[in-house]
């Protein structure tokens, strides 16, 4: 694929005019352009410039309120809501962490739930942002039904990413940010754009049977990751992000969303814990002999690796020639 | 194998009989009966009688202390430890729960740490506890060094068990409590005492090369399930059973364990959340609208549906009689 190197800066430059012209306040756009400046920053290019025509269709269709004010409240000393107002989640998560992360370095354990937001990102963000504060982060959020649970053939569940991440003071966290599908969707749709096959046990075809077709999966269904233990972690992910915080499942998200090519209403569940309160002193160089042990072995990597070394160049990004074309085409 | 027929009340009177001429106390002998009777009436053999050998192997060497008064505390309003002052799991968790479910109800949220205890059973026990009391439980342990990480071929981790409970008010609580291993560790020695082959993929022998033969998996090593994202999920489970608590690895519990037969020290981490204070009324019904969808799928089967039809059975129940001579012998 033909691919246009920009810089970081040419990056912010675009993603912000796309963002203003499209009826974005301020808030929501400095939110929105760091979340698609840190995806491409990293490297993690299904959740950068990739989303923008998704963000960009919500906006216009006027299901998502790019002027959302998003309100943080307590329910109890470790439960706290943001409620989005009804726009995309990086302001109510920008909004609501800091809530969480006192609450969980007070109580020692807190649950944050983000409720009528549109959720189009990554995770680690969110829980890279706790462990920088030295709390384990966990996330989970539903989607749409775009999955069927393991030994089925009918879509019920989302993609249901779940990220979790471990503080390592003076270190990068330990983070993972993967879908409970055995591959995240916006992926997917990168390999059938690209004209690649899948690997087998993705995803069946409309009929339910097994394809490597990355269309045929499109328009039938994924599977979950490892059979039937990654598909009980898929509805668990189901259960927290959406009945726990009353927030919609994928099926109910499927039936309320415009399809406008956006993200569909949904919640996200945080969980934080202070490893300060909950194991005392010393914790840090105890799991960081666990990590000498995992990183000694040879053929393992530490998820999140990748994302944190190419955090660190300078250099343009490449993207996608096509796609630039496109979100360059949703200025003004 | 052979097997002999024995009812509950036989298999109570003789788990009694083995506990109390090995050196527990009334209270310990309690707990851990019933754990092994829950075990064999819900068809989880490997959790059940197949363990006694392993207690008393523990108790006799004087590693495992049969009259252990565990101690609950508070640290936070929402986090909990239990002292297992040395002894077995069970007594400490029916101790710690109430405490547990009181703060979770109270708060929204608690943690609680089971600390210097010996956990040589399933974890149902206590997710479903939680549930009972209309709370979200979320359990998981580490055990020895018997798995590698994925894509490595060195023994780091346990086969770190997770188990997720969701109530559901009036019906049996959605449930599962599985390995992050391909297959638990106390399934593989079935499979070897029963001379049965292994699916590919659940371990690799001592060299690093994949097998199917369960004995050379024993002396090998166990895979995750899932590949890098079961991987992920079973190095989550080590952080938070061991660092997040303040306990063992599986690495220090093999460094640590006499390897008499019987479980390795180690904590057990718990997580309870109140639907009622994160969610609100009509979480329940909300919930029940998902399971409807997910028990219409064809070939879609709920997580514990068989462990809790066998619980309704009243008939006996079949034990592998060279196990069962072999418990018998344990006595006096």
């Amino acid at each position: 694929m033909p691919t246009t190197d920009l810089s970081l800066e040419q990056i912010e430059q675009l993603a912000t005019a796309v963002f203003v012209s499209n009826g974005c306040d301020e808030r929501n756009t400095q939110a929105l352009v760091k979340t698609v400046i840190n995806a491409e920053r990293d490297g993690s290019h299904s959740h950068g410039l990739f989303r923008v025509p998704g963000y960009v269709a919500s906006l216009r269709s006027g299901k998502v309120n790019g002027k959302a004010s998003p309100v943080v409240k307590h329910k109890t000393a470790a439960i706290i809501t943001v409620d989005g107002d009804g726009g995309f989640a990086p302001l109510a998560i920008e909004r609501g962490i800091p809530a969480l992360a006192e609450a969980a370095s007070t109580v020692g354990v807190a649950v944050m739930a983000i409720e009528r937001a549109y959720h189009f990102a990554a995770l680690w963000p969110e829980t890279e942002a706790l462990a920088e504060r030295n709390l384990i982060g966990l996330a989970c959020v539903c989607y749409k039904p775009v999955m069927t649970p393991a030994g089925g053939n009918k879509r019920l569940l989302g993609t249901n990413p779940i990220s979790f991440a471990w503080p390592r003071p003076g270190n990068n966290p330990f983070v993972y940010d993967m879908a409970t599908a055995a591959m995240a969707l916006g992926d997917v749709e990168i390999a059938a754009r690209d004209g690649k096959q899948l690997a087998p046990g993705v995803g069946l075809d409309a009929s339910g049977q097994a394809t490597t077709d990355p269309a045929e999966v499109i328009k039938g269904m994924l599977l979950p990751f490892g059979g039937y233990k990654g598909s009980a972690i898929a509805i668990m992910v189901e259960l927290l992000a959406a009945a726990a915080i009353n927030e919609q499942f994928s099926f109910e998200a499927a039936d309320t969303d415009l399809d406008d090519g956006g993200p569909a209403r949904g919640g996200e569940f945080i969980l934080a814990i202070s490893p300060d309160l909950l194991a005392g002193d010393g914790w840090a160089e105890h799991a960081e002999t666990f990590f000498e042990r995992l990183e000694a072995i040879d053929g393992v990597r530490l998820p999140g690796e990748r994302r944190h070394k190419n955090r660190l160049s300078t250099a343009p990004r490449p993207v996608n020639s096509e796609l630039l074309a496109r979100v360059e085409a949703l200025i003004g």
